[in-house]
């Protein structure tokens, strides 16, 4: 890695933003310089934090010659338009997915990085997570032969916020098994040409209250005839549960969940030991550090960025299908 | 129960038949009177062990009087025609899966039954492993609620001989993945209105010359809700895998698999323990001796076994459904 | 094994009497043809239950010829006496431990035992537990090389009855830890030379009235070298804590605990799972069968039985060094 | 916490330093300005990692009135001195364990620290350890009663180096044990008031040229009852292995083990982890990052440091006991 430190705006002070800020703050080749959000408190109060600059407006920050690098975490649907502006300020960007839910609009910001050449990383961060990259270390090494099978378990804790999930109908597929589609694609290294989902609203009124799904089961039919299931739930009372399973020709592999520490209570009601790490925060902390390392590497080596936008826009045709599926009960198959 | 031991004629010396002929054996209240098989070594080796007579005509057994029970492992084929015989010359039945693949004739066999007031137990051994029995007492007690999704997996160490194959097409449903289709009936309390299934060959040519499916999933819809996800291949090179999760709205249960010994090695290569139970002989060991000893009670009690030929017409109903929508790719919608 | 059959008079009905008299049952090679036992009740509700006969008078079995073998489960003071009786009479032998708490007596046992030629085998049923062998089998085979270091746990669910205690002062050691001592000498087929132990009263006067040692640590240095820890108490309230640790040059092999089943639960308080199995009739119940099939297979081949009086006799020793450690504070040296 | 942020003299660039001086320049409210090292090379390289000044003269660090603390982190014999000198210059004190290996020299930095007021926290890491203090607060929040017995293992992958082994003969008691040491008092809020060890040479003459003690148990009794185990290895091959284990009059405790991946691999051969957390640096990474972060938050809230020099001095005294009882076999009484 080169010696020269990449100088980031972060757009979006909420929610996963002040993860990415201390990241950045933390890692030896970056600095964070400025903090863009429209809540001028978020922002100020992040910034503060990390001695960076705030603003309310993106052009202060893209105007800053010395700004190298955007991260962008704010709300989806503005991810589109902020990647455009930023490439054409050019700035190397890392973008918090989906890039958008509108696979045309996905396109326009594609062909704008092009245009511009801007290296760019799309946040799927699940890839970093030191276990699952155990599995998919052992499965590419062809410890288990051919992949036959995979199950993988995805469940978060809670729902979102009746905004949040207005905001975005359908986002168990749309945000939550996106990642998993993503984990399919890179773990086979293969795309799928079949996809059949089945949703329902099992959580009450109170806390689903626009009976969005929130409980999920997909079967993805792979191009090489692998077999997917994926599962998802927006309440598993006992923790964010992330389990991804591997069947092949030779073995299986199980990359299983995380708890916060070890310790067995024996007692006269028999053995428990933690529940699950509570959500995506804890159990992928590890993940978004080795993801924004890599990404601060890829710019330092002018290679490209390890997940592109192709791989978002490949992971929201499969949820495309199933959101699909899941809504007229039939069966959807894609072209590789 | 009362001390009246039953008399059994076991029809089918080879497979499972030496695991029932030695659980017969063991039984404080049973005896084993009879081994019919047409191979006559088989035969007269099983009843030699015990102390049995042996004959390869069945109607030697049921003219025999003190004969009140007739326990059949014989090939599937011939399971309708010795219920009907033995039902007719008025034993208690005890039947391995499946009653027959063909429903009109599982209805014709339950027309006899009836006439005759025959005591009929269908041998879904499953229900009586005790790891798969406590998650099911904990699900009936509620402890997490209403199930909202179930997850099986069903794998064999190996697939069937050639000719078992050529006999049973489709054996990965028909054989198989039958017993996780009356789990999922007896846990959920529940049936399935939609039925979705994908198979295909993984095995090579040499082990799978037929080109049956030997690798599958299958996604239901029960009537209440619950969506199920079974998995089932032919290659499991651990071992006999067999593994049920439970989710609900107030926690998971998941019975596990079991190894032969709790024995850990740590090494320079990391921890090792042992791999699964080899197959169901090992398996369901006891679950073999709890459901005979279920069926000789319900007996002697004179109440109905526990499963009856109505259990193994609905899981038939299941798993042809599971076949028509794995051939055409079509999803199947079944009546409650 | 020929094809024989040792026809056993079972002495003592009591406690660990009827798991004997059903695996005597059950066992294809052996007959229960007697029960002695004082209390007239327990011997004939035994003997009813199997089919042999009931006496009080040890003499009655003993003078039929037709009796090739003699198991003993009484009180432990009564086993020395029946042991040479039952030795004069000509029968072979199965004693549970201990032969006597006098090394006198035992020694005066041995020399009977040699005169008459007796087949007999001292029940230290351990070694026989699928878990505890698989360990075994692992360290001889050099797995891990020279075992450097052991720790043993064995831990009992709840004290004897008080009566029992007041007959077995200092049982912590001699009743208890005397099966650790024995699998300590199996395993390093070793001695030890210093024996250092400590023991308290932790339980109430309630339930420990006599003040008897109820917990207890013990420290062993074996000729060869390895270090051995081994600790003890009277009230696992999680169940029968049986674990053993082997330390090697190239790795450790543990044979961890069992439980009932293998079910988990997942919860908003954690997970979790069975506790351990009650006690050792339920952990050793496979150890016990395993045990008396060994014995009846060494008596059939004319081997000599796989644990001697002689076995008992160091395990004697060595729980009497560790009650004269725990007495006196002194470290106690013994002579290989 | 006061926005006061410590300036650090980190006193020590091998070994641990690093990873004090990482968590350092990672903490908000502490700064890192000097590095004093005799290798002139390791102090400047770690100086200018953090943008820290370098000097080999303890003396230029001290005399700078920005430094307000000092973490030493020196090899064992040099750590009194440094006390002393940075006690009187007025700086707050970290120091790694031991104090000094003399009891006489470790009261003599005492009486300093006292007359000049100093802040101290002595570096026992262990008590911040996630697991280990989730087993503290169950047994302090009596969870399982009084503790009755306390296992602890306590193995090391490897020995140190020759040199290292010189100058500190039984450093398995001194270096390694002595934690174990602190981590019973501190578990147990007790004194011990008797030691036993014993100890052997079981590695090679090649990787232990000066047959120092490589291999050791001890049992200590506190005075309040509690028996206690520990035991130590050099040659732990399948990683660091850090286990308590603590048994009380309602249950158990473990705190286990910790793995680098969740990956479970199941194989032909049996199901496979991975080994340990390869050493200390690795498996206490979070307790030293919270052991630096409890220390300035007493400083800056001007409370004494949770871990003080009598914690250092108790646990020495406790060290020498046991290399006295290992080298003559005596047991060692100790005043409470």
């Amino acid at each position: 890695m080169s010696n020269l430190a990449l100088e980031f705006c972060l757009v979006g002070a909420g929610f996963i933003g002040p993860v990415h800020a201390e990241n950045i703050a933390a890692h030896p080749a970056a600095r964070l310089r400025w903090i863009v959000d429209l809540n001028v408190g978020a922002g100020e109060g992040l910034a503060a934090k990390h001695g960076a600059r705030a603003t309310t407006n993106l052009d202060d920050a893209l105007a800053d010659a010395a700004v190298t690098a955007v991260l962008i975490c704010t709300p989806p649907r503005t991810h589109a338009s902020i990647i455009e502006r930023a490439a054409r300020a050019g700035k190397a960007l890392f973008c918090e997915k989906p890039v958008d839910l509108d696979l045309g609009r996905v396109d326009a910001c594609a062909k704008v990085l092009v245009e511009t050449g801007t290296p760019f990383h799309l946040g799927f961060n699940r890839r970093y997570d030191p276990n699952h990259r155990a599995l998919f270390d052992a499965l590419r090494s062809g410890e288990i032969g051919r992949p036959e099978m995979l199950v993988l378990s995805s469940r978060d804790p809670e729902i979102s916020p009746p905004d949040y999930v207005a905001a975005m109908p359908y986002g168990i597929f749309y945000d939550t098994m996106i990642h998993d589609f993503d984990m399919v694609r890179w773990l086979t290294a293969d795309e799928p040409v079949e996809v059949i989902a089945r949703a329902s609203c099992m959580l009450g009124e109170a806390e689903n209250p626009h009976r969005d799904p929130d409980t999920a089961m997909v079967l993805l039919r792979m191009a090489g005839g692998t077999l997917v299931h994926v599962n998802s739930s927006f309440r598993a009372v006992y923790g964010y549960d992330q389990r991804i399973e591997a069947f092949g020709e030779r073995g299986m592999l199980i990359s299983r969940n995380r708890q916060p520490t070890t310790l067995e209570r024996y007692g006269v009601d028999g053995i428990r030991s933690d529940g699950l790490l509570r959500f995506f925060i804890e159990r992928y902390a590890e993940s978004y550090a080795r993801e924004l390392d890599d990404f601060i590497r890829a710019v330092a080596d002018k290679r490209s960025p390890s997940i592109g936008l192709d791989d978002g826009r490949r992971a929201l045709v499969i949820a495309d299908a199933a959101v699909r599926s899941a809504k007229s009960g039939a069966t959807v198959a894609l072209q590789v």
